[in-house]
Formats: C-alpha cells, sequence, structure tokens
C-alpha cells in the first residue's frame, strides 16, 4: 500500500519492483557519447516501414518486446501496459501494441510520459490490481519536426536553444517482488506554466515545473540533494539543466553535484549538431533503460530521482498566442 | 486492496466511492433529450473565450469546478486529477486545469477516457496514494470537426454513419468512503482493430472493442447481463449500437434488454440532425454525470457497467491508409 505524504507525493510500503528492462535507439543516439549502452540501435529512421509514424510504433513495440524476452517473459505475463508518445493521437502506442493484446491504457505528459507511466503501472502492481505492467515511450525525431515544426525537407535552421527529439523508446516492467530496483516513492506533478511562449527553448518552460516537483517530494520526504547518488532530468537539456540548477539553488538547494539531464547526456553537442540536447519521450526513457538502471541494477548507484519533465502545448495552442504549460512527474529508485 | 481476477480485470474489496460529480453541456446537447439533467447549459460556444480550443479548456475547469462546488469542497481537497480529450496534445486538459494547481495525470484513451480516467482514479484513491482523486474528459463540436474532418467553413456533408461530436465536460470526485455510488469493479480494455478504415463509421470500428470487454468482464466475474440494471456504453451511436447487440448475441449473450449508449441517447436524430448520434469523450462524461449517476444516487437503478469506447486513430494515420484501432474500458458501479 502506498503511505500518503501529501498531494500526489506517496511511498510504497513494499515498494514494487523493476523487473525488466530495455533501451532502443536510433542512429544519431546510437553515435552519441551513450550509444554503448542501448540494446539495440536502429539505423534505419523508417525501420523497416513506409512512413515516420509506422517507425516509431516499430521502436516502441521492440522496447516492450525486448524487456519481455530480457525477463524471459511472454506477452500473457504483462496484465496492463501504460504507454505514450508524441504524436498526435499518441498513434505511436495504439499502432505500435495493438498486436499485443496487452490491456492498454493510454497516458499523455509530453517528455515526462516516461515517469508518468511508470508511476501508473508500479500502482497498478502495488495494489494488485496487476500482477505485471509494463510502461513504455518513444519519439522519432521525424514524426515529432513534422508535427510540431517544420516539414523537414523545408530544411528550417534551429536556433541556439532548440532541442533535438531523439528517435528512441525505453521500456520497463513492474512486478511486486522480482528484481533489484525498488520504485520507492513518486510525485504526482502539477502543471506550471511561466508564460514562455518560445517553443525552441522548451528547456526554459520545463525548468520551473521541474523545480516544483522537486521541492515537493524533498520537504514531503525530508530528505536533500545529499541523501541522492543521482538526481535525472529528462529532457531540460544544456540551457534548461543551467537555469534548474539555479532556481534549485534560490529554493535553498544546491544540486549541482549530483543533478544530470537525459537531454544534456545523449548527444555530444560540439560533434552532433544537437545544439541544447536531446528531448522527446523516448529520450529520458532510453537514458533511464539503457544507462540508469543498469547502473542501479549493478549497484554503482543505489538512490536516485528520475524526473521527467514534458511541455504541454500543441502547434495549434502555440498559433493561438498561448504559453506553455508544462509538468514533471518524479520517482524515487532504490537499489535493494 | 483490488483483487485481481484476470489480466486486467480486478474488483475492489473496498470499494472507492463517488463522492461528487457535475455534467455541463453545450446547446445542441441541451436541446436533446437529455437537456434537463445537465448542471449547466452553456448555450455560447465560445464559452466567453477567443477560439473554440479555449471554450473547451472552460468546459473542463467549469466540470470539475461544478464537482467539487457540489460536494462542498475546494481544490485543495484534490489530490490528484485525471484528466483527457481529445484536441491535439491533449490540450483541453491541460490548458483548462493549469489555474488549478492540482497534481495532473493526462491521460488518452479517445472516446474512452471517462472510463480510463475514472479506473485511474479510482486506483489512486483506493490504494491510499490520493485521498481523493478527480476524473474529467471534455469534447467540443467545433475543436474535434477542424481536427479530425474539415474545417467547418467548409460546410461538408456529413454521412448517414456519422456521429456528432458533443460540446460538454463531466467530472467525478472519488474518495475512499464519501458517498452512496461504489466503483466496485474494473476492466482495462485491449485494442482491438478490425480492419476498419471508415472515419465516418466509428460506431462499427469500435462495437467489437465493446464487445470484447463485456465477454472478458462477464467470464472473469461469473455474470450476466441480467444480473445488470443497465449495460451502457458511449459512445457507439445507433449503429455501432445494434453492431454490438449482435456481436453479443453470437458471443451467447442477450444484452437488448439492459443496453443504453450515451451517443443514442443524447441527441433527437428526428429533430437534430444528428445521423447516428454523439460522440466524444465529453459525450459519455457527461450522460454518465448528468444522467446515470444521479439514477444510481436516487437507487432508481443499483447495478451497471459503464464501458466508453474510443477510436485511437489520428487525422494522419487515416492518411496514411492505416485502419481505425479502438479500445473500450469497463466499470462496474453499485448503488451501497
Amino acid at each position: 500500500m502506498p503511505q500518503h505524504l501529501e498531494r500526489g507525493v506517496f511511498l510504497f510500503d513494499t515498494p514494487p519492483k523493476i523487473e525488466s528492462f530495455a533501451a532502443v535507439a536510433g542512429e544519431k543516439e546510437g553515435n552519441g557519447p551513450l550509444g554503448d549502452f542501448f540494446d539495440e540501435i536502429i539505423t534505419d529512421s523508417h525501420f523497416g516501414q513506409k512512413t515516420w509514424e509506422q517507425a516509431e510504433s516499430r521502436f516502441q513495440l521492440e522496447a516492450v518486446s525486448l524487456a519481455v524476452r530480457k525477463a524471459n517473459l511472454t506477452k500473457e505475463d504483462i496484465d496492463v501496459i501504460c504507454a505514450g508518445d508524441l504524436i498526435n493521437q499518441c498513434t505511436g502506442s495504439s499502432y505500435g501494441l495493438r498486436q499485443l493484446e496487452i490491456p492498454f491504457m493510454g497516458l499523455y505528459g509530453a517528455c515526462s510520459t516516461m515517469a508518468e507511466s511508470l508511476i501508473a503501472a508500479s500502482l497498478l502492481t502495488d495494489s494488485g490490481a496487476a500482477k505485471r505492467a509494463a510502461a513504455v515511450t518513444s519519439s522519432h525525431f521525424s514524426t515529432a519536426e513534422r508535427q510540431f515544426r517544420a516539414p523537414l525537407s523545408y530544411g528550417g535552421q534551429r536556433t541556439p536553444t532548440a532541442q533535438w527529439t531523439c528517435t528512441a523508446s525505453g521500456s520497463v516492467i513492474v512486478s511486486p517482488d522480482k528484481g533489484e530496483i525498488e520504485v520507492y516513492g513518486c510525485c504526482v506533478g502539477k502543471i506550471a506554466d511561466m508564460d514562455i511562449t518560445d517553443i525552441a527553448n522548451m528547456g526554459a518552460a520545463m525548468a520551473p515545473a521541474a523545480m516544483g516537483v522537486l521541492c515537493r517530494y524533498f520537504e514531503a520526504t525530508d530528505t536533500t540533494p545529499a541523501d541522492y547518488d543521482a538526481i535525472i532530468t529528462g529532457d531540460l537539456g544544456i540551457l534548461g539543466s543551467k537555469l534548474l540548477i539555479e532556481l534549485m539553488e534560490k529554493q535553498g538547494y544546491d544540486i549541482s553535484d549530483v543533478h544530470k539531464d537525459c537531454g544534456e547526456m545523449i548527444f555530444n553537442p560540439d560533434e552532433q549538431d544537437s545544439h541544447c540536447g536531446g528531448s522527446g519521450c523516448g529520450c529520458s526513457a532510453s537514458v533511464l533503460c539503457g544507462y540508469f538502471l543498469p547502473m542501479l541494477q549493478k549497484g554503482n548507484i543505489k538512490r536516485i530521482l528520475f524526473i521527467a519533465t514534458g511541455a504541454l502545448m500543441s502547434a495549434m495552442s502555440v498559433q493561438q498566442g498561448e504559453s506553455i504549460p508544462t509538468i514533471a512527474h518524479l520517482l524515487e529508485l532504490r537499489r535493494k
């Protein structure tokens, strides 16, 4: 049973376990600093499909299938799958996973969806509603560009603050008792909107949401940054990460020693023309599943916070002059 | 604690309760057969806003605010809100609810979202993760038409099988112990895809998903249609409802006496040019909250199944020649 600490913050009495995980990434991500850590690199951006949207669906199916295989399970062992992506109407998930015939809950939290789906899968498993639940998210550079920005063939210049949507997917299987990594606590994010309207500067828009959820969790659990081996955000990028460190400092927390950002880690900005870093809900998902969960598994780190951040606007809301509402969800993960 | 019956099907040992609910609807819905049952009718399709998208957000905010007020609560009493809508990137929810500062979980299940969000809110409350959780969804005729079909000013003819997206919102507040209506059991839907590609015939696409979730629940709980006072789908419409009754008959279940469909009920097809009936996640939400929950509250009916159905395609997936994946989630609701 979760223990309710305050609004949206709860710890699990008997923490659910992460039984398996897998990360699949595209060619550019494979050529980045974390390339060796992903389970699979798919160099064909179409992944053998006719369209990029179909390719993204295939990435998601591949990540789930791999996580299932790595735990010697079959798809019938998964009671519920919690999934989401950035494509309109979340079709990356619905088309990608339809053949699995696993009871399906679609989630939308933009790039925060990996944390949101992991919270949902943990609740389902912990409560006993599901014996095992899976979480999966994906993003694809080409599906995101044409939907949120401009057709790729238009060849638009990217601004220095822009981030590069990762072509990647990550999947986690949560079980009540199998696995060395525990989902210890969760904090469901509140929507933060600081009146930022520049969709080429998502990091700045999302940093306040990350600050909000971090402060709420620190206060509710009476902990400080020093209690954690790593505080991981995804995907504030280079600029947003700097902003978060400054914002946290103003709140009295120095996270500079332990902070890592998935968007900052996944590319080498000097060589990969990635500007402020990676983004997309496949970015934090693949870095969590490819890099951080294996480190926890091995015991190299023992206690981390994973905070996925998302920008909740649409192309139309921006055209209508609206600012960008953002959100960040947090999980505390521990090595047993 | 939920009792797991089979994959995706669970009953609550101590069922969470529905503490409050509210339904807000537009002018056309107000002129329909259920007009007297909604808490508020908003005759201005812009709801005082500049755009229809902003109007839809306002509908959602209004439904939540009303449900909170009806229970003599404040927004601070809601620990988590589970919300969704049909607009790209679910902006109806994120913009509508941002000012509430309630921890927020975004969901996407197309027109099935009211059932999905009610399942999530029930799990959060039952587990103790939240003391109170809310569920809300909305849809708006004009936002849906221009996004999924054509600009309204184009004046396209609607086919006989088409449904009319409702301008409406419904909201439910779930608590562990306050209220007369119990969330007794849930069935998380599986994605069904019968290779239907006609987006003007959603009822036909979604009926198999409703059949699937109903049969799974009947089998897992060892019940039959005769055990329920009403089996409510939303929103198969007139044609989809006929199909569901036929499909269920082939499975050995006669639901014809107890079946009701929110999409079929909300308009008068002879007078309102609504063709096959209403649709949109505000349709099932407003009919549940405006009509069926009050009937349960009064004890006029005592045991019902609420099955919201959704079509998980996008305008782009249809353009790419894809068929329509569909889903239906089920809840059993009982009067104490």
